[in-house]
């Protein structure tokens, strides 16, 4: 896959998985981090994008001439909206309601041509069904390291898959970088991508 | 998580993918590979039982006192079954024909107690629904030789999640085990899993 655009883009996260995906779609890519604060108020369909809006701008500051994408991930289920757990005992908390039910799992997309100040955004979402787990279930997951970092507490491309029953929508979303809805917003800028 | 079982699984498959995902599942296994033909005709839920079966049958021939674990994945879209492609011109094909549709991927499971002749079995299915495809998103794509080996010519936790817009059932089924089903298979024959 050739791509004749000339700029590499800036992606404005630390996540190693959005790294890995974005690296999936043959995108020539940099990181830059920036420090927005994740914590907010509000319905998550609005939260995710406002967030991915701040971490852009905050980037595209930084990084004049630049395009930059960013992306915030949380979980929704019932009126709790999930970010990354703070602790083992968060994380065995969330782990607990996800426990034998559907939730949303929102991705806000921000993208922004720093030389000419154009943004785009795009928000995605995917329903995610748990199987019940079991107390010794979410101990032993959580014992495993793996919820650590990841909205919700738990990692579908990893060992949390076999608690997975079924989905619906993306599953890159549910790592936190939905690839068709991504690759659908980087076009808005340059068709090549 | 620990696992209390005695006996490692023997898994009847060459997929790479396959002892990824078994892994995850914090199952100890080996792999015992069997030489089932996979040509068969028939409807494609009935296809991938049957050649599940018949994997784990040969392999619990060779494996008495095991307990065997074999899968089987095609993808079905419209009345075309679709196996992993011949070479790159049949995986050109298999990707015109999912572009901008939705498709079918099964995979039937067999599990064998080859001590005492126990057999089960399960089957998945998830609908996958790709993006248009361009010829060039095709020929990239194929260049990259990600689609050769897989059923239906693509891999959605590779370069294809791109194209994949939405999905609806368990994501690891398309990458050719699902963990959620495999585990409540494994679980008929001890808890512990």
């Amino acid at each position: 896959m050739t791509h004749t655009f000339q700029r590499p883009i800036v992606l404005a996260s630390a996540s190693p998985r959005r790294s890995e995906l974005l690296t999936y779609m043959g995108v020539p890519f940099r990181v830059v981090v920036s420090d927005v604060d994740e914590g907010m108020e509000g319905p998550p369909q609005a939260l995710v994008v406002t967030l991915a809006q701040r971490k852009a701008q905050a980037v595209a500051a930084r990084c004049p001439g630049d395009l930059v994408l960013a992306a915030d991930t949380v979980v929704a289920c019932g009126d709790a909206v999930l970010g990354k757990p703070r602790d083992e005992e968060d994380a065995a908390r969330m782990l607990a309601l996800l426990a034998g039910r559907w939730h949303d799992v929102y991705t806000g997309l921000c993208a922004i041509d720093a030389a000419i100040g154009r943004q785009e955004t795009a928000l995605d979402r995917t329903r995610v069904r748990f199987l019940p787990l079991t107390a010794r279930d979410i101990a032993g997951y959580v014992a495993t390291g793996e919820p650590m970092g990841k909205a919700g507490a738990y990692a579908i491309q990893g060992r949390a898959g076999m608690y997975v029953q079924a989905i619906e929508g993306s599953p890159s979303n549910v790592m936190g970088l939905p690839m068709a809805a991504a690759r659908q917003l980087l076009q808005k800028f340059h068709p090549a991508f």
